[in-house]
């Protein structure tokens, strides 16, 4: 099964459910942004959590064992995204690339976040002025090995 | 004053006093992510700040006057940086973009989260396994205005 | 439902009703340029401003359940695109985005006019020369903020 | 002299005489939008023009002469620009592009509005809950020849 | 109709009839590189013109329908096109680019050559050594507005 | 010598004796419209032409020697020119490419016109409305040998 | 006939009827190279060689019609190839372009080697070190046309 | 020494002499074609033919000892170079890279014409309607290993 | 067959009959990344490694057929691969091809390591901090020839 | 410092000691590639790593310096490098990425290679058909962290 129709399943039966990522995170125990992940074929279910959530979602037996392959990563098409939401994020990249390494090597030393052992947490900030969105990125240290 | 030679003149000042960005970032009663973003073009500052800038790292008063206008923001040359650990934040809004897309929309509704409203915080998380690196973005959650 | 086809499918009811953005615009109560926007899945209906596109154009249930959802914005497929009429937006932000840029630094002090806190305008101004095209682009002004 | 150089030269006089585009308009009784684009190389100077802009910020006479010509146009190096300031106008194209180009068709016909022929405007509208930059553009509308 | 639907519907009309875009341009009182245009989708038909076209070479009433809308312009799918004889018109903007702006610059003053007010006329010159092509392009010279 | 810095040198000497490409044209026997581009460095001269070229503009030996030599032609350092004037021939190409090769095919058969074999006029075509640039392309035809 | 459909159709009979390129070359009295060019649609046959290629590979009318068309040239989707055999083409143009280009202005003078009044010959070298590819082009040179 | 100011250095002295490639190549015993490689940087001198080319031509020691170093190769600055000359081998790879590629697999198998182990020649074929431009490629063919 | 639809048949048949690349390596006496080329359409079968792989996987005819042909090779869609996995290699290849350059010419000379003459193996390095993945790519040094 | 400085102060020292990349190894008990890495400016020296190669080689104080500071990665100028010994790791990237994924993902379940927790090592091997290069690349295995 292409990625693409994978994903347009999940989403139908989603939709048709009237379930939200909280929910189904709820479901399996998961993280919403991880199960987003996962419906977006970025991230790859074990086989419990694929009969889990394809027995919540009334998924088919394609589809359940579709999920539980590592996909060819990226969830965009273009190399910078003209979607508002997303190029903001390319834009903080761009802006504060260079302050954010600066800040990072003085904090560790030189090396990466790593995107692979990682986390996303999103959340809401309630404001009086209007409320605000925290994403926090949280990534283990990689120091450059030296040999 | 051209901004590449701004930079390196703050940075040379700042390497030389050897103080870091937390440092600085007493003096001015900022924020480190900030004072990198300032030092780095991205940010400007107030007289105020760009004379106690001045004082504390003895910079040249052109110096001093460049830091108060607003430049032609983004700190890299690359449209896709190749530098490891910038090269991440790519990473995650190309991998993470779609499912952060869907998340935020159903918790907030369809806009963005400003980078304009906007603060960075990074923190070391100190961990047995390898310390690792929190990046949080917070920033004003604008909705599509209807007309 | 993909994108495209509703798209086609809203374009193809106006186009058989022979009902302009302008008449819609007046059965919606929304501007012609935000109907527009709907109609091409740039901007997202509420449930009542589906039901009442729908009914006046006799619209799928499928197309009337699309236009709530908000999508992967970004009308054209094109990096500059070549479409004379649009490119002429790409022309003036090239070569008066620097002019334009100086003139509001001055005027608002370092930020940005946001474009989702945003609303166009359309008008014809007619002069025996040859009338004109008026477009009006209001944002609210964002201040960087500082922390 | 070389563009940049022409620039540099009349910003940094403008900078020492500490005067607005507002003003430099008034001496030259153009609007300051205009007055930008001539400092920034984009629109061509009269002699008349050229040599009060000189009187009034006291240029060299290479550069007054520098004026005179047209350069090669585009104030940006690059192809989707990253300032966030400037990239707003980039994503008000890709998003609304087609919106605006449906609507303008529908009322003119078949043609674009010039970016020749053309006049920009930006105006401080004060708000309550936040000033806004109005940003009006006005270009003759061209509709195509058939021959 | 899709704009490739509609292209290939006429060509194919064309080459069933056996008729040139000369003997077309003949029924339509126009122009043949005007007529290769409106099949191609780059120019739009008054219904005159569509209904003669489509009595003309037999098309079917949603072809007929569909030249008299204003299509997405542009003719090729590539930045730089790869066919040599679409490729020639590419290199002689860059070879002769600077060149033809200074000549136009000192002859008309700072403005442009309309590509909208704009004609194409293509001949055959017969030559002993070789018959040439010759390709005029007419357009309004715009001069830029000040304001 | 750099090709700039003698495209540089050249225009400062016509500059100064305030003499158009025209004028240079009558002394050299040839064209403006090559003229140009023999000084922006896209055609060669002969030694006699080089000559006639220094003896009448007052250049340094050092150019009449390098304008005897081919450069590495282009005369543009942008894929897509955003010079509005240079553009125009870019979208020329990209609206009524496809067209103009329809047309030449047909005329001609499969080929291309010579853009090496190959001259540019340019005239005004003067018109109460507006005076008009007139564009002359001329290249050889060139069949494609079969072999 | 869309050109893939058509290239796929005769490289489907020839694969059936298992002949080589060499083979067909013989019975169209022309090169294997050129043969691979007119299968490719990168070049046009005559009505005569269309019915003999039709006849010997048992061609279906519309292909038979389609291979006397001039297509859009251009055998290759990409800007530059990845194919490995393909590729180093474009590694010999990026590593002895100017090294070329500086012999043969010095054999020629300015001007260019046509790719239209064109050939490529293929051969296999023997040699026990292991067989060579020879790989000949001539074109005819093209001086630069003064005017 | 950069490598462009090596090459510089190394053709003023070429044409200072008045030498030929051919001639250049007859004193190193080598062919003009190698040589202009090497005097662009990309090929590498022996001891003994960086000292003949020194000895010939008069360079300086740093000259003759940076002829002997391997340099990042790559003749050219752009992707897709838009001088005439050079322009028409990307044109041949891009017309003609698939119908030499069947056609030298046919004759050799999965595998390329190697670009190291490699020899171009150049040369002028006399012919009454115009002289004609040889390129002979030469190289190894490599066939895929399998393991 | 279009190499798609080969490579997702192969793919359906291995995951149904439930094997590693390892295993079918083992039935056709290769290396486990060979097989995975194969599959992936980057390597040639000859015709007994076809029929063997045939029957090992229940292949239909036209897809032992397709996998003795060679395809353009190229496993990727895009300029630079966004999935992590495949994007480290080239990270590898930014942040570390000057220095590999630099010790590989220092060790061999002037010249390159073969990717056709050329072998990769990939193992688990057994660690208890975490295995290890390595890769190991050999290819025949080729040295530049000279001529 | 400027990192080319930097890169060019050490790459002169070591040409005018003549000392190759394995001698300096052996100075500071590392492998010639990370050597390597270090002087083109990809890793970053211990203050004592520092010592020893400033007085190994000769180096101003400025230059010890600056190597104990990371750079911003990245030792290449091009997307695409079309230096043949680097692009070969670009194409085996393009045809292998997929295969090498496929493996990795079996032997190791879903995750990455890092190239931060990464050793290279590269080897002769000799053959009497010609020498070898052998590459390895050692990275820590990264599985996907799940939350």
């Amino acid at each position: 099964m292409l990625d693409q129709a994978v994903i347009e399943a999940i989403l139908a039966a989603k939709q048709a459910k009237k379930v939200s990522y909280e929910e189904i995170a709820g479901v399996l125990g998961r993280h919403p942004v991880w199960v987003a992940s996962l419906i977006y074929r970025q991230a790859t279910a074990s086989s419990e959590e694929a009969s889990q959530l394809a027995a919540y979602l009334g998924l088919a037996p394609e589809v359940e064992t579709a999920i539980q392959t590592s996909s060819l990563k990226g969830s965009l098409e273009q190399i910078v995204p003209v979607d508002p939401l997303i190029y903001r994020f390319y834009e903080i990249m761009q802006v504060y690339g260079m302050p954010m390494k600066a800040v990072i090597h003085e904090m560790f030393g030189d090396g990466i976040m790593s995107a692979i052992d990682f986390t996303i947490d999103i959340d809401k900030v309630e404001d009086p002025k209007g409320d605000r969105v925290k994403v926090v990125f949280e990534g283990k240290f990689l120091p450059y090995k030296k040999w």
